[in-house]
């Protein structure tokens, strides 16, 4: 007997480990999820009411996934946004929608946009090629960016003086200043259709030295009730001016005189909110979904203090995942570890993160540590 | 490119919503889940690596479907033991361990083996059918249960008096003292191969007056250190004396003396148990998982008062299901809303569940009430 199903379709761009987070949180709600991925073993196979093997940047591909559901978001920015613009016309609700994707997967339109709305951030020019770059070496230091498919560490560069401009990226880019500063946070903020705005308190964010992504993230940041405030105010001016429904990943610069400037954003679940499953009232990934169901927002607040490590594929090595240190792990208290299924390791590869909590802060950094040297993925062959 | 699962595959025996929990924890671990269900849309189908549709009562579905695992458990207890014996035999690892099952699936030897064991419970008579309940009507007012089959309120009832003679249950079951308690609460313990062993915090039960389940769950219980203490100890006890592996819930009896005697125990994750997903540092399904996969167990420990609350169908709807009351519900803080993926609702069925989490003891029993009155699970034709 063929039950018809009650609710809404949610279909998501990308079946990796925010979509596999993502469907864990909507299990909580009889939410059926449909996911489109190019990889046939992406970690959401398994568990989605229909997995579909494609591209998300081929137009019809996205065009004919989109049309089997109600509601559709992504987890990745690199999807072709046309076809989404096409649905969303039709009727389909997108959110984040369309041409907000194509804004931020574009740094220099991001760029722009903060400009226009007098929203704080690194002063900066736009580049078209390498010329340009070494025509403005006067502005450096500088973080040299590509305009787009820049993604985890890739695609950003920073030129320190003129003997790195040979390595400028022959790309439309930007140059922007280097900024000398003293944390880097990031605040997550989200709405839905009816307008309803929650900011999650600022984490802080510790940089792996080489690999430019994040290693380690502590929750709450170590800042002044005033830098928290303003972070807040700005994320949540960010997310209002975007006029965007979803979640939002706001990072950026406290400097060392207090002023909170804008990095990036990331309109979807995130990084940096990975620890809101154990830490906070509502989970990101739960977040999200109420966002673009357009239900009501749950409460972000921090239920302790925490700290977040980021599990990268050890340097080296190539193959089928070892986990190595994972009962040792298991043996300590309030560590959560959380494996993203992915059946190939590389080098930096996020393969999983770990999440600490505590009752206080003192002791978070040192167990954190602990725990990333305790816990390392290689590969078996 | 076919590679080789490096992780052992926990085959579970029932598809249903213990199943699905047990599956959200399991994601984290990239541990791949096998499922046998009879019911081809069972609460856990699309969400492991292999449903299989096939009875669990039948020795050579039970045995073939085992045989493709490595660990197997159960999320029900009627389960044909006799295969799992054989696979058990043949070196695959069963837990909780098929005699444990058969023990626990039988009332009258559950009670037997407290009796010799010197576990506290209530005074029973054996009984073979109606003629003898009858002629034990000098034990009344007593609980007459069925020896077998009884699940979530059935081959369960209380015979006041002689007058209830007539409905006695005329196949092999007891007749149990019936105890004027003053609370029922529950233990979960879990112990796994290396033979560690937790106990979670007692917490107390509040059945539904006609249905027989339970309707709400608080957390802590509110009891005595020393009840707390000697209810603990009991619970430990008998996992200890039953040499269990996996987690066991043990429902208790607190009398208006404050001793405690064992109700009834279950060999895996149990309705006393679901607010620990929230509530606790670990939760059930995780410590289930933990326990049979013999790895270090979690700390059972609170975070914070919880109260749980049963989302049972409504009397008078059968059909597809229809949540009444859901967007509210999401409106109020530290509210999770469980939902489990059954299709069609019975009066009384187990649709969901809710846990209300809260710094403090206060206001919770009527949070929860207010939000037992909001949500309703109702049918749409």
């Amino acid at each position: 007997m063929a039950i018809p199903s009650q609710s809404p379709i949610l279909g998501v761009l990308g079946g990796g480990q925010l979509g596999r987070m993502l469907i864990q949180s909507a299990i909580n709600y009889n939410q059926d999820i449909h996911i489109l991925d190019p990889d046939p073993n992406a970690p959401c196979k398994d568990l989605s009411q229909r997995f579909t093997v494609g591209s998300l940047k081929d137009f019809d591909t996205v065009y004919a996934f989109g049309h089997g559901c109600d509601v559709i978001t992504v987890e990745i920015e690199s999807v072709n946004t046309e076809a989404l613009e096409k649905l969303q016309r039709e009727g389909k609700k997108v959110y984040p929608q369309p041409d907000i994707l194509s804004l931020i997967k574009d740094k220099r339109k991001q760029k722009q946009f903060y400009q226009l709305n007098g929203i704080p951030t690194a002063d900066f020019i736009l580049t078209s090629d390498k010329a340009e770059v070494i025509h403005h070496a006067d502005f450096l230091p500088a973080v040299n960016k590509l305009g787009k498919e820049g993604y985890d560490g890739r695609g950003v560069q920073v030129l320190r003086s003129e003997a790195d401009l040979d390595k400028a990226f022959d790309a439309p880019g930007l140059l922007e200043k280097l900024i000398d500063f003293d944390k880097e946070i990031a605040v997550t903020v989200a709405r839905n259709e009816a307008g309803d705005l929650i900011a999650y308190p600022a984490v802080e964010c510790a940089f792996h030295p080489t690999a430019n992504l994040v290693e380690f993230l502590f929750a709450p940041a170590e800042i002044s009730k005033e830098v928290a405030e303003k972070a807040e105010e700005i994320a949540k001016d960010v997310i209002l001016k975007l006029g965007m429904v979803g979640i939002l990943a706001v990072e950026m610069f406290v400097t060392k005189d207090g002023e909170v400037l804008v990095n990036e954003v990331a309109p979807r679940p995130h990084n940096s909110g990975h620890h809101t499953i154990e830490a906070n009232y509502t989970s990101q990934f739960e977040q999200h979904l109420r966002s673009v169901m357009n239900w009501p927002l749950g409460n972000p607040d921090l239920r302790c203090p925490a700290a977040m490590i980021n599990l990268l594929g050890e340097n080296g090595f190539t193959g089928p995942v070892l986990v190595e240190g994972q009962e040792e792990a298991l043996a300590e208290q309030g560590v959560y570890i959380h494996l993203y299924g992915k059946k190939i390791t590389k080098p930096f590869r996020k393969m999983g993160h770990v999440t600490v909590v505590s009752d206080t802060v003192a002791g978070l950094k040192e167990k954190a540590q602990r725990i990333k040297e305790l816990i390392k993925i290689k590969s078996i062959s």
